[in-house]
């Protein structure tokens, strides 16, 4: 392809792009296909010659998009927002145009550069502690991973050689295979599975220990299972706390658990994946509690800063701790400001050697927004949270499971789990909304989380009606099979018609108060 | 940003990139920049206010581009190429356009499918044995990772679970920390820092095999390794080979290898970052040999696919064996269809959760570049490595320290390993070309790495000139320091300069036949 069909090609995907966001609530945000329907479109093997790319784009309206679930859609309410925006979009555009890598500081200086600085203006946006910046005087720093679920195996990974290592000076008599059979990490049972699943690649058990009735870990909770595993001769090597879990956006308790894990020289980690978002605005402050005192925590910008997957944010108050740990080196990577200045060569903080130029994107993205419009973005899903909430609370016949937190809202209709299922099932079959369920204490409910380049408030009315509406004709339906279960005669089946249009299966309900 | 500014800027990022592109030779390949010059032209916090995406772009021209590394110049001959391609750079614009993730099936099915389908067609393309493909009856397929390096730490953790798995139930007696203090894994001293480093994290750790004298790992070698290990009570986990080493593009001999993995009972992944592209060509047919017998390989598809970076193909033999090792899920993440069709979910294949769209900038450049295309590329490679070589055999001043293979060409000035490192130093600071140097039995070498999008014969021809003038000019000093070091007569200093232009010191040498 020459450059002048690159240029034909390139403007025609703006366009396709802008027509597919822009007609985006027009979609179903759950596609109609059944499994192997994509697959069985496409051919089996690459054309030997070139196609022309309007082929291709043409494939892509007509066999993909019909087959994609639209995660841009404000109708996709599902796990935690994805987001995008213009800037990041057209970023990644140029980031895969300048074809750079960023290992290490000579392979492309301003590609490490950028990202140091777009890692400390982050730092200071989300008011973070001065340590974490990288123009503070310490070893902190910021450093750019493609997900959450590795910022948090890094920061396991770390502490378990930390561990390790201190472990040896400290009980010479033991073998370090000794010593790693004794390693012993925590995070809450409310926790996201990459947690778990980072200690099973760490080979470290990860105790899930069950949070309070409020989903909350609490330093007590850790401090007596650290007590219990040492008495057992066991190592705590780190706890990984969270701000915003998963199932309920729940905020762990991190002073309380600061506290524990200072004086028992425990790893803190926080997984702030998605209520990082709330660090940056005053009337969140309180989220911030704590972080002065831990040692990692990491924010993924996907979730809230409108920079596209993949950008999870991580900060260290002590890099060395993972460089150390991770440092393995052949003479084609050294170069000759190797270890002569503070900027990192950031292929010793992550798990990968190669690393693309995502800072570009961030930069890109902060700027046309600005500091002024990423607030806005986050209070806006704040917003229209509480537009859901209000909606929930005053119609008696769902209840609220948590509060609502954020960009989130967890709610159930009221009675037991099968409403919940079949609420949901209803849902899906309808490809409407898009939300997944989750369940805690036996009560499963689900999770109504604001998602979108750019959710409305219409569009949180849209998500309600099709919520209730939805319920009100599953509650219509239960109440006919049981009926007819049961129709011992006439008039209970009369009975039970009225109870059911006075319970709102014509289409009109109770509203609590 | 509006729609509108949306098309205004990505039209002209587009053109942007075409600048860039179109004349990325007119760029010295490394830039004239000293650490921190780019972060002290920043501003030290996110602006406030949105600025225009034209005060962005033009940043991008006059800070960034002036300190990055040209990775799509033709002069950019160091590591490995990194390619790209106008389809490859346009996909990443429309994956960040669609925006979706695809961790699970739902998630979005066209996503998921779309990779089964071109990890297939690859598959094909590259003649990889037929149980590599998703479509085959058994257990095996293949997975797009992000790099290399993950690739590789999927394999050797998957291997370490499944050694641990079968362990317990041969021994037993020995306690699941016992069992993983006795594992042991393979590899060559050839190898990428990658794999060392994939031991690290790990926590098992992985033996560097001496190579043999032409830098292959061979069965042999391996065997007795294992032997003496299984002597001492360890256990053999996974050896990973390499198809084109880092350092010189050695194959390690994959057929003996799999002799003794299979009697043993060891892992066998293939590290073909590299090489892989090679498996496309009759001619290179004798790559392949052996693979049939492999657990699993990997191909980085940005080396020579020009697929943009980040996309690393992997092939399982049992995709099983990751599944089951790696599996920890919570409700949120299940539908209906799963478990119930042979459709991946992939975040189970994989370290992290999230997952890019990665499957469509490799259906939009397989498509748009046509089989055809894509071989003839790995052919250019080659050609333009062989007229690289032969500059260097007819120069008696240079001698090859390794056979040319595909795209590489390791080769030296004779003489002491100073004049190597000078001459590196020389091209390093004129920044016309980029070449990393290794070092092989304490003989130090450059790499010369045919890259970029577009290399032509006459990149080659600059390239060469380049160096073989650097060299004569580097000879030259070193005469003139070496008769100044001793001025014993005029007659001394006389006769070394004559030897010295004898020498090529005027721009002309004698020439090898």
């Amino acid at each position: 392809m020459d450059f002048d069909e690159f240029r034909e090609f390139g403007h025609a995907s703006i366009e396709f792009i802008i027509n597919y966001l822009s007609g985006i609530r027009e979609r179903d945000v759950l596609p109609s296909v059944a499994p192997y329907s994509v697959i069985n479109q496409l051919p089996k093997e690459i054309p030997e010659k070139p196609e022309h790319w309007r082929e291709v784009l043409k494939d892509l309206e007509h066999i993909i998009l019909p087959g994609l679930t639209h995660w841009q859609s404000p109708y996709f309410n599902a796990f935690f927002p994805s987001s995008s925006s213009a800037g990041s979009i057209v970023g990644e555009l140029l980031i895969a145009g300048i074809g750079v890598l960023g290992f290490s500081w000579i392979c492309s200086p301003a590609c490490t550069e950028l990202e140091v600085v777009v890692m400390d203006w982050l730092a200071k946006f989300l008011k973070l502690p001065e340590h974490f910046q990288h123009a503070s005087d310490g070893p902190g720093g910021g450093v750019i991973q493609g997900s959450a679920s590795e910022a948090v195996l890094v920061a396991v990974l770390a502490a378990r050689e930390q561990a390790v290592l201190s472990c040896k000076e400290t009980h010479p008599e033991l073998s370090e295979s000794e010593v790693r059979g004794k390693l012993i990490a925590y995070s809450s049972d409310q926790s996201n599975s990459c947690i778990e699943k980072a200690g099973v690649l760490a080979a470290m058990p990860i105790k899930l220990l069950a949070a309070d009735e409020d989903l909350i870990l609490r330093g007590d909770t850790l401090r007596k299972a650290i007590e219990e595993d040492v008495a057992a001769g066991l190592i705590p090597v780190i706890c990984i706390a969270t701000l915003g879990t998963t199932g309920t956006c729940a905020y762990d308790d991190i002073e309380s658990l600061a506290d524990v894990c200072q004086a028992l020289k425990v790893w803190l980690h926080v997984d702030a994946a998605y209520a990082g978002g709330g660090f940056a605005l005053e009337e969140c402050a309180e989220l911030r509690r704590g972080l002065d005192r831990v040692d990692s925590l990491n924010f993924n910008l996907h979730k809230f800063m409108l920079v596209n997957f993949d950008c999870s944010a991580m900060w260290l108050r002590d890099a060395n701790k993972v460089v150390d740990s991770f440092n393995v080196d052949r003479i084609y990577l050294k170069h000759k400001h190797e270890g002569q200045s503070q900027i990192p060569d950031f292929r010793h903080w992550q798990i990968p050697l190669g690393r693309r130029f995502r800072a570009l994107k961030v930069w890109i993205t902060f700027r046309t927004l600005g500091a002024e419009g990423l607030r806005n973005h986050v209070r806006k899903h704040i917003a229209l949270a509480q537009q859901f909430e209000s909606f929930v609370r005053n119609d008696s016949r769902f209840e609220m499971v948590a509060p609502q937190a954020l960009g989130l809202v967890c709610f159930r209709p009221r009675g037991d789990n099968e409403n919940t299922t079949q609420l949901l099932q209803r849902l899906m079959e309808r490809k409407k909304i898009y939300m997944v369920k989750a369940e805690h204490a036996g009560r499963q409910f689900l999770r109504f989380a604001v998602c979108g380049m750019d959710a409305k408030p219409s569009d949180i009315e849209f998500a309600w009606t099709e919520i209730e509406s939805q319920l009100t004709a599953h509650l219509a339906e239960k109440s006919l099979a049981e009926v007819a279960r049961k129709p011992s005669n006439v008039s209970d089946l009369t009975q039970h018609f009225q109870m059911h249009l006075a319970n709102g299966g014509g289409g009109t309900h109770e509203k609590s108060q």
